[in-house]
C-alpha cells in the first residue's frame, strides 16, 4: 500500500533534483535544497539516494536488470547479438516516459567530468554484466565480451539520437536502426 | 642528441614504476621511490609525468595519434570502418615491444578502481577523437560515432586477447580477427 502522505518520494526527489540541476547547476545544488524543493526531509533523501550524484544514476540497476532478463529469457536458439537485442523493446519502454528527465540528465552529465566518469563506469558495468549473462548461455568468452560491448555501444549511440529527437516512443526503433547501421558499416 | 648521462629518463622511470607497482602495489608506491629506483630525481620524474598515475597513461596520446593519422591518411574511397582499421598495423607495431609493460599495467589497472576510471576516460576520449576525424572525412555524424565506438571496442577486446597470449607481434592480427568476429556476430 502506498504511503498516504508521501507517494513516490524517490520520484519527487529526482524531479526536484533535475529541476535544480538545470536551473542553478549541479555543483551549486545541495541535498538540502533538493529535499526542500520536494517538500521532504534530508533524511528521506538519504533513504532513497546515497548522494546527489546517485539521483542521476538511480535507473542504472533497472536498465541492467532489463538487459539481463532479456538475455536470460531469449530463446536458446538466439545468437548472442539477438539475445542482447531482445532487451531493446523493454528498454525502449522503460525510457519512453522519461525523455524530459533523460534530456536534462544528459546536459548535466555533459557539463560535469565527474559525472561523465560515473556514466562511463555505468556502461562498463553493464557491459561486464551482459558478457557474464551471455557466457551463462554458453556463448564463448571472446564472443560474449564482443557481443556485450556491441550491444552497449548500440544502446549508447541510440540513446544520444533518442534525446535529440522528439518522439519518446522511438528509442526501441533507434536501437534497431543503429544495429542495422552497424551491420552495414562492418559488412 | 641524446643526453650523455640520462638516456631515456621517461622510459627508465616507467620501467621502475611498473616494477614497483607489481612488487608492492600501486597505492603503496611513491614518486620518491620510483625516481630512486630509476636513479633519477623527483624533479626529473615531474618533468616527464604529472603524477604516478600518468606513468600508466603516457602512451595514450601516441595511441590516439596513430589512430587519427591512419584515419586522416586512409584513401578517400575507404569506408569509415576501413579507415579506422587502417590504424591496426601501426598500433600493433607500437605495442609489439611493450607486451611485458602492457601486462603489468593491465594487472595494476584491474586492481584499482581509480585507474579503471582513467582507462575508461582514455577510451572515451579516443572514441570522440576518432569520430571527429571520421566527420572530417565527410562521414555523417551518426555513422562516425558508431564507427568510432566500434573501432575502439575492437581495439579494446583485442588488447585483452593480446596480453593473454604470448606472441607480442599478434596484436594487429587479433584486431583484424575481432573485427571479423564482429562481422559474423551482427550478420
Amino acid at each position: 500500500m502506498m504511503s498516504r502522505w508521501k507517494p513516490d518520494a524517490a520520484g519527487r526527489l529526482a524531479k526536484a533534483a533535475l529541476t535544480l540541476f538545470e536551473e542553478q547547476g549541479y555543483a551549486a545544488t545541495t541535498v538540502d535544497e533538493i529535499a526542500a524543493a520536494a517538500g521532504l526531509t534530508k533524511r528521506t533523501f538519504f533513504r532513497h539516494f546515497a548522494n546527489k550524484r546517485e539521483v542521476l544514476f538511480s535507473g542504472s540497476s533497472d536498465l541492467q536488470r532489463l538487459f539481463l532478463d532479456a538475455v536470460v529469457g531469449a530463446p536458446a536458439t538466439a545468437g548472442p547479438i539477438d539475445a542482447v537485442a531482445a532487451a531493446f523493446a523493454p528498454v525502449g519502454q522503460m525510457f519512453a516516459g522519461r525523455q524530459p528527465f533523460a534530456r536534462i540528465r544528459a546536459q548535466v552529465i555533459a557539463a560535469n567530468p565527474e559525472l561523465q566518469e560515473r556514466e562511463l563506469i555505468k556502461l562498463d558495468t553493464l557491459t561486464a554484466a551482459l558478457a557474464g549473462a551471455l557466457r551463462e548461455r554458453g556463448v564463448p568468452e571472446d564472443e560474449a565480451l564482443l557481443a556485450a560491448e556491441t550491444g552497449v555501444r548500440v544502446f549508447h549511440v541510440a540513446f544520444a539520437r533518442w534525446i535529440a529527437q522528439d518522439d519518446p516512443e522511438a528509442f526501441e526503433r533507434l536501437m534497431r536502426e543503429a544495429l542495422q547501421q552497424l551491420r552495414q558499416l562492418v559488412a
